[in-house]
């Protein structure tokens, strides 16, 4: 069986910078058509010379055109309309962090005072930037996404013209806000789909698929399957493929996160196929971002068929989800 | 300050075999009078000849007299009566493990059916030997110790008179479980009693934390803590701690268990303190266990004070709890 998906998006990834970037760019992109990149560098992307400085080191590490990296800014609440309207063309959205939430996130939002947030968050809605929020508060770590959902809610009723995406969502109740308010849209990752906390910690415990938001309950996975099989209009797919070397993740007090981008698609494609909703992958890969952001991207095709891929054990380095293993589905051509 | 123990016991503890059983033998014994020992080495103790020289071991691994290991036996559904009394004057407990629940558990039971387990427990009733059970289910790994409660309390109410121990229990559920049968009593690690999951995989992912039954939500360990710092008549302290060598800690798929022995003491006292219940720790450690096993201690002494106490990062190549951090307690004597 072979499938040819159109211009597929990575809606979340991290490409990192420097010698890691190097290490992963290529592998990270090969399959899809573009990418929103995520800002949290050290220091985080912040400044219109950032944007455009990380932009071109990105293009050089992946050495080719067929690929476009959306790129996004470091949410702060001091970001006003002057400056955000300067650097409006050179970015695709802006990504809030709470502080210290993940990796490095330190200068993220420490409340979620409407008033204090008002002049930056009407300015994006004014100008239509998309506001990406990594959603979890300080809470029990079962607990801090749909404890965030509050705060969702606040803002976008706050601010009903704003885009809100809720990044990498992994419970139910996540899934339930995307209903309630018509500006709130969020991305899947593949290995949300794909497992929950036993995966993670229920046998051996699994480095390499520790991440964060942590991967839930049984019926939280349930619910994300439900949107996104039916390619929800809603909802999009981004990998929030994580690298880190291995040491930082097979070590006493192991990092977060998981890579997937180069297995991405291939899994995707088995899972759609398994659960009979492959007639709506197109939607979740693509279609659905280029409505939500407005975007039309390269056109990039990728063709799947199906041919057992032993995955590597690692991408300089980097290991990544199913290292070592066989998956149903490989890449024929990407072009 | 000082606190002198009188016969603190350890009423769950691994102690391994051979080279391991070596390295940790008298850092895991060294400040209790006694343990039960678990059964689940490679093959489980299972036999009167295997209990007597396994008994050996230790002893000859620890070096001194100055410590009673209570033996067990791994529960075997086609134990009978005959066997039973044969065996009876050399071990404490059977230990029972559901089928592939934790390390060494793969020939633990399977299904819960009363009548055939009917010969083997109504024996251990009639010659009053205690069941230890590790009650987990093969369900979700946050639900498997709730989900077990239901088997406790049939095995509970089809031997009445049969004590059944509930082993390291992590949840609230399983408190409650503890008032509504005359015959179920529980031990409670010091890990259990400090951390929840949160501890393990909500900052990095915390491999020397991680155990089975993992450590739950806080509202668990409130649970937990209510019932210990009582000294509740029907709990008492059992540290389940459980050696591993680094590298199968330390690495791409982590082996579960927690190594607390050579501070768990210290870490009660601190704990005890903490929360004003100093007066309850002589019956958590050693009168509620004497009370349930029946059994009669050495007449060993352990004299706590209250000064700083650095954890070594390893005792023989095993990483135990608070590795390199300080602790607020320090053993002054034990004798």
């Amino acid at each position: 069986m072979e499938l040819t998906l159109q211009a597929p998006l990575d809606m979340h990834l991290h490409l990192r910078d420097t010698e890691m970037l190097e290490n992963i760019a290529q592998a990270s992109t090969h399959t899809f058509s573009g990418a929103i990149v995520m800002p949290n560098l050290v220091p985080p992307v912040s400044s219109k010379e950032e944007v455009i400085a990380y932009k071109e080191r990105i293009m050089d590490s992946i050495g080719n055109e067929n690929f476009i990296p959306y790129m996004t800014l470091f949410f702060k609440p001091d970001y006003d309309r002057v400056f955000l309207e300067t650097i409006r063309e050179k970015i695709t959205a802006i990504k809030l962090y709470p502080a210290g939430i993940t990796t490095n996130s330190e200068g993220g939002v420490s409340g979620f005072d409407v008033e204090e947030l008002r002049p930056a968050l009407e300015a994006m809605s004014d100008l239509n930037i998309p506001l990406c929020v990594h959603g979890e508060t300080n809470g029990f770590v079962m607990d801090r996404e749909a404890e965030f959902v509050s705060i969702y809610e606040k803002l976008a009723a706050a601010f009903p013209k704003l885009k809100i995406i809720m990044e990498h969502i992994t419970t139910k109740e996540s899934v339930a806000a995307l209903d309630r308010f018509e500006n709130l849209y969020a991305t899947i990752t593949i290995h949300h789909l794909l497992i929950t906390l036993d995966d993670v910690a229920g046998g051996m415990l699994q480095p390499h698929l520790f991440c964060k938001p942590i991967a839930k309950r049984p019926e939280d996975k349930e619910a994300l399957l439900k949107v996104a099989l039916a390619a929800h209009p809603k909802v999009m797919f981004g990998s929030d493929s994580a690298p880190h070397p291995r040491h930082a993740k097979e070590n006493c007090g192991c990092a977060a996160g998981v890579f997937t981008a180069p297995i991405a698609l291939q899994l995707l494609v088995e899972l759609f196929e398994k659960h009979h909703a492959l007639d709506n992958l197109q939607a979740f890969v693509s279609d659905n971002a280029q409505q939500i952001y407005g975007v039309t991207p390269l056109n990039k095709t990728v063709t799947l068929e199906k041919k057992p891929f032993k995955v590597p054990t690692d991408y300089n380095g980097v290991v990544p989800m199913y290292a070592g293993e066989e998956i149903a589905y490989s890449i024929k051509e990407a072009k």
